[in-house]
């Protein structure tokens, strides 16, 4: 790797946030996102959706980080933008700044697309509103069976066009059930959830965060490179043509046929070891 | 809202249909459409078609509409194109009269989609052919057990390929299932719709039509001016790639943040009231 | 039909295959692809991968064939890429190798979507890697309870991006499961495959080939040249607006209705009779 590019390169292992709770395990690999404010539900606020923002989009520069679990804490994921702190001051602003909030949170979206790492969301509780939004942005969600999950933003007078979700979600389940969803601001149970594709698997409470941690500490010890490139690809091709989607992927798997992990990959099959990915 | 808006609206309580039943309830908030032709299980006509894309188109306009129910008599919802009345004149067309046909069709399905109102299909019986198409191109859709719902073209030597279908009934119950159902034409069970997230619930023939128009009463009750929004949204992404669908998304929630009727529901929410919304 | 066209059809029954093994019934108007090397439980090479790629090309020209039944020989259907006939070498090349090896499995894909003839996969046991592509690239998938499915690219250290599968596998089980095989690259059970909607259907291992080759039977008797049209325009809509797809397929149908097929449709309706479709 070049000097310039190792530069920019810096480790997350001990970075603090000031407004969610932020971890790694021991060597940085797996961070943890802990959405923390339990007496409220764990809400979005102002500061929250811009610090999320942040750290997403600095994330590519990560020297340890390979993958992210996204939670909440005390038994809910969120309850989304709090009423208070964030509807009522919309309720009295001028177009461009309604324009700058509506941009801000789809940008959480987007650099939670854009960052390399694959997003894992561990649910449990209460799932509403931008919280369901964060959940959707994930790669891979799993929940308990008490995950209530709700794209509210109708039962504020608002459209279910949030940050993604008109376009998103109807590819996760289907878009008969996402128009009902958005359209309505009704609960998802959690067993709907998986029926439909939106959780890709439910766990007890007290096991939850711990699978979704292995499921996290799994991709990690693969070829994260490639997991990146797989993450890129899922959203990169999302409006392609059939024609230029196998154009794409010709060239995005003959860069990965290009890395060392490739070929540690198969030097560890053809001695049946465990390869040693590095991500170079 | 200004006078040249304001003098183009009109309301559609007391709308007499032709080829079709229409009426409303009491405050014309809830308009039911009526395929009723009973005794060919309610076929379409180039008539109906003509009369039906009409309708839609001219609600845009609508000052009291604001769900519309689609259904038929008799426990059919609707045969599609009648054999004789239809396809036997299509088979001596020139190709400019067939091509004037399939548009007709297909601006049938445009003005369902293109209408601000969310419209709830409630389908029991037959629904075949264009009548699939129907409950296909609507928003919302629940069935009773008994109905038999089968992209038929195919049973008259014709594609798939009919009023959006190839790329409409896809992104509703998944790539794999659409292909078969509109290469073989054969019934999709009542079961099987609603597993696929093809119907969203089932209800017995005796409450088909009240569960349908309470679901588009509680609609006409919230916010429907964001409603509106939604659905032109869920359509609108249909092929944007994701960085355009945020975007968007933030433009149309910044267009329903300057609503009053955000600013009143946020007033109720604060006062524990039930809001009022009047799509201004 | 033209002289200059009808010159470049030509009869596939009676063709031999080198790689894979290739048959047809009596009239030739179902053919049958068998990946055929059992004791590698059928791994595709770079030989197979092209001389796959040119069948399915030239089948474009077939004068008899309809439906094409694509399976593996005892009780496997693929286990994709031959790990030292195949990836060894690939850990050794230059990148323009490396292009034209992807850009060669994907024009496979490329050609399968490409050809008129609906492609039907039987799936029995292992069906992995490229293997598993080929039957997401299929038209139609039946497969055995013991069917193991597993795009496991990432198990050697490379993307989920391979001959299309991130854009594909997507729309046919949803964004959030498919994300989940792409990135572990886990086995998709049989059960999972037919609940998500990739295997229409499954079968014991003693009926599977019948079942499958009595659904092509089918196809071939039915309107051939609009099935043709119908697998046409589940791709080229793949990426199209709403509106666009409402035009594409009115001009896609009145084609179909300008031919003699359509016609001996309605006449054999008329007639209680069994149409007899002869593509023209």
């Amino acid at each position: 790797m070049s000097n310039a590019i190792q530069d920019k390169k810096r480790p997350f292992k001990g970075h603090q946030a000031r407004h969610f709770g932020f971890e790694t395990d021991a060597d940085g690999r797996v961070a943890t996102i802990t959405l923390n404010r339990p007496e409220k539900k764990n809400p979005l606020t102002f500061d929250s959706y811009e610090e999320l923002a942040d750290l997403f989009r600095s994330l590519r520069w990560a020297s340890d980080v390979r993958t992210v679990v996204l939670t909440g804490a005390d038994n809910n994921f969120s309850s989304g933008g709090d009423v208070f702190e964030i509807i009522e001051p919309l309720t009295r602003m001028t177009m461009p700044d309604l324009l700058t909030f509506t941009r801000m949170t789809g940008d959480l979206v987007r650099q939670m697309r854009a960052c390399p790492q694959p997003i894992l969301a561990a649910v449990d509780g209460i799932c509403a509103g931008a919280g369901a939004i964060l959940a959707m942005a994930s790669d891979y969600r799993l929940a308990t069976p008490e995950a209530k999950t709700a794209f509210l933003f109708t039962r504020v007078g608002l459209a279910g066009a949030d940050m993604g979700a008109c376009g998103i979600l109807p590819r996760i389940i289907g878009q008969g059930r996402a128009a009902e969803l958005l359209f309505t601001g009704r609960v998802m149970t959690a067993a709907e959830g998986h029926a439909w594709g939106f959780y890709n698997g439910l766990h007890d409470r007290a096991a939850l965060l711990d699978e979704t941690r292995r499921f996290a500490g799994n991709l990690a010890d693969g070829p994260w490179f490639a997991h990146s490139m797989t993450k890129k690809m899922l959203d990169q091709e999302w409006s392609m043509g059939i024609e230029e989607m196998i154009e794409s992927e010709a060239q995005a798997q003959a860069i990965c046929m290009a890395t060392g992990d490739f070929r540690r990959a198969f030097e560890a099959f053809a001695a049946k070891a465990k390869p040693d990915f590095k991500g170079d």
